[in-house]
């Protein structure tokens, strides 16, 4: 899926959005997403499904460390030992969604979307999500994009949409 | 602005996202939005500037009326009285978004971005957009656009993006 340049649109990801909505719907699930780094992108791509309030209660968007501690309860201590994109941060954001949302499933995202801010340990591009459900189901992704921060935003947004579709088909 | 086809894309906004930042960077401001119809696309729309988080702390994405309530502090009683589409309640978004992000001025936007969901009273394109800021700035726009609901969410960004922008420049 990687690519020096921008590979996707918004609009490429509206019928991956629309099946997720679907399997949610048949699930009777409620989702949620944490958005560091996206943004809100993927509420914004959630929500050009209409009828999607059927399935989703809305987005945290968290791009500072006060907001994701105020937010969602991420751990101070846990920002200042692993950062703000780390498994343990993306973990405690989708845990923290659940109950901010009443939601049934939640994804977080966070991550350096470039094109500068990038470490040798830590390279612009990478994106850690993870998702949490309130039936236990815990699942991380850890990724490094190598598009343009568009794209890598972008892809992003398209692997929590299919962590939530391949979610919902299971439930 | 309005069009019966979609008038604009993300990308076309991405100029004055960028205006904005700069606006609202040189003028030392902190800024957050609260997005109920355009479930985080204002947010994703500001983070696609690199550098955007000296300027921009996060989105309250609030697709139900339980999450207006829990992270807005919107009161049961105003939405019961006016509707979550109402000035009313987008005053109460902007106001709730300042102190749960620290953000220096807020922008709410809540509506119907279609294309069911009208009445009458209320048709479908119908958005309410908010402006508070700390410094006691308040600024309400009612607008109903007459495009599609990926257009009706683009044009609501726009507007928002403009609001912030305009408020960056005055300050």
């Amino acid at each position: 899926m990687n690519n020096a340049t921008t590979p996707i649109t918004e609009t490429d990801l509206i019928p991956l959005a629309r099946s997720m909505g679907e399997a949610l719907a048949k699930a009777g699930l409620l989702a949620a997403t944490a958005e560091s780094c996206t943004g809100g992108l993927v509420g914004h791509l959630i929500t050009e499904i209409p009828g999607s309030s059927v399935w989703f209660v809305g987005c945290a968007g968290v791009y500072s460390n006060a907001a994701k501690e105020r937010l969602l309860g991420v751990q101070h201590a846990m920002l200042l030992a692993y950062g703000a994109v780390s498994a343990e941060v993306a973990q405690q954001m989708a845990q923290g969604a659940l109950p901010l949302y009443g939601a049934d499933v939640a994804v977080a995202i966070t991550g350096i979307a470039g094109p500068g801010g990038g470490t040798a340990e830590k390279p612009s591009g990478l994106v850690h999500l993870h998702l949490s459900a309130t039936d236990g189901t815990e699942r991380a992704e850890r990724v490094v994009w190598t598009s343009d921060r568009r794209g890598n935003k972008l892809l992003s947004a398209q692997l929590a949409l299919q962590m939530l579709l391949e979610f919902g088909v299971l439930s």
